[in-house]
């Protein structure tokens, strides 16, 4: 049996007492590390809570080495951890897909995904439209497809959660062409850098699916104790230094409830310059 | 302190392990028991894990008597259970509110939701428009608004989560007209019924939002050991026995990446049909 497990967003401790069960009765237990990373714990506090070992898998062996994950889960239970919830990434639905072919059977154990917690800032996760990858631009690669996204999302008057980048075991390009295996350092996209992106491509774009004064919530450690939200203007949080990573942000559209703003507004530096954004958004629509 | 803990979809054990660790130290535990049902657990198994009494919270309770949850949580730890994560229903929302406005700490716990465990049956999380909330019709009150947001969705070739209607504790109106206050049976609306309301609006409306041959999924029990998935048209669904509650629908929008469909096709008793369903569809964008 594979257990394919969701840990959650912050802690070892988030994952359910099902999956903890699950973990614990497995004989191998991979932790898939590319995609996300858990904000409160490592691989040394997994292995203590679990009481074995953790191994960690990278793209290569998801992506490519994934029969080694499905050869033991055959015969044996083998668990597949994932950070959130198991299908956030179109790599882990192929890995079901990949198991079904050879006949192993799946079982899931789900946990909370960025995409439902970020309803702990107030807003009502049924108003919220598509969700939307930003990715690190680079100095030839600046994709603003996502900017479509986020028109249509508000032309309806829908809020866009917007995913921030992450790579952590990137191969170093210059290294490589050296004939080096070599890493880059981790990165994780902040939110001011984000908000930077998206006022450059509007800049460019030019056809006002938002403007540097629409009302934005810039989300850090979603799910941590150090979680926190800030409710400002696109512009303000392109400026904002939101601590440390993990980031989210979601901007807002136009069907703002009441009760949403006003849980909101606990979150606003400047409560009145942020419902008057919220207001002059609203009349544009 | 006030923790808002999500209890997942299905079982006791679904909780998390630091949501287990909150509840054992509450001096008080309620279980909002309104707005969704835990599949695979009751009252009584959820007091064996916890070690203590769990007080059912009805919508009375929560919405007009809440000062008798936060005065307890002024003081010492109470914990307020709520299927599914924490912030699924507006009025869990309101809760926060209140909690604050009395200076009541809170501190939430999340947990796998309806919204992110879809993600199961194969289509992408980032594929999905707004949710919506589909209601039991009665004689004289048959809300279509629904169709507007499923055309929005439809129009940018977005799935559509449906979610069905429950009523768990809906007092008995002509009981109540001769001064008895009697609960009606616990009512969960199944796939079929759902389907069917959807055609009868396209039917009134004819705007084509969609057709009776649109694709869409059954999903019954996500979450619990006997989950089901069903992929077939809309007309195939309305005349559909998808099992025991709960269940939810999704109706699939044009933007269908290959790999969605070759994880839905197991799900589908003709799956040539199907496909042929999903490409007609496309054909229309």
């Amino acid at each position: 049996m594979l257990y394919m497990i969701g840990l959650g967003l912050a802690y070892s401790t988030d994952i359910t007492v099902r999956g903890l069960e699950a973990v614990r009765k497995c004989k191998k237990v991979f932790l898939e590390g590319y995609t996300s990373i858990l904000m409160a714990a490592d691989k040394e506090s997994l292995e203590q809570l679990y009481g074995k070992e953790v191994i960690i898998a990278d793209r290569e062996l998801v992506e490519s080495g994934s029969e080694k994950i499905l050869e033991d889960a055959k015969d044996d239970d083998v668990a597949f951890l994932v950070v959130g919830d198991v299908f956030g990434a179109t790599t882990h639905t192929d890995l079901v897909i990949r198991a079904r072919e050879l006949g192993v059977k799946v079982e899931c154990i789900h946990n909370v995904s960025v995409m439902n917690a970020v309803g702990a800032c107030g807003l009502q996760l049924y108003k919220f439209g598509q969700a939307v990858s930003i990715v690190f631009f680079t100095d030839n690669w600046r994709p603003d497809s996502f900017y479509d996204k986020i028109m249509e999302n508000r032309k309806i008057g829908l809020h866009t959660l917007l995913l921030l980048d992450i790579k952590v075991k990137e191969p170093d390009f210059k290294e490589l062409m050296k004939g080096h295996l070599v890493y880059e350092p981790p990165r994780y996209m902040s939110v001011a850098q984000c908000c930077q992106e998206l006022l450059e491509v509007e800049e460019k774009r030019k056809q006002g699916a938002y403007t540097p004064d629409t009302p934005c919530v810039s989300v850090s450690r979603l799910g941590a104790a150090d979680q926190a939200f800030n409710a400002a203007t696109l512009k303000q949080l392109s400026e904002y230094d939101a601590g440390k990573p993990l980031h989210s942000v979601i901007m807002l559209g136009h069907q703002v409830h009441d009760l949403e703003l006003e849980y909101l507004l606990e979150y606003a530096n400047d409560k009145e310059a942020f419902k008057a954004a919220v207001r002059k958004d609203q009349e544009k629509r």
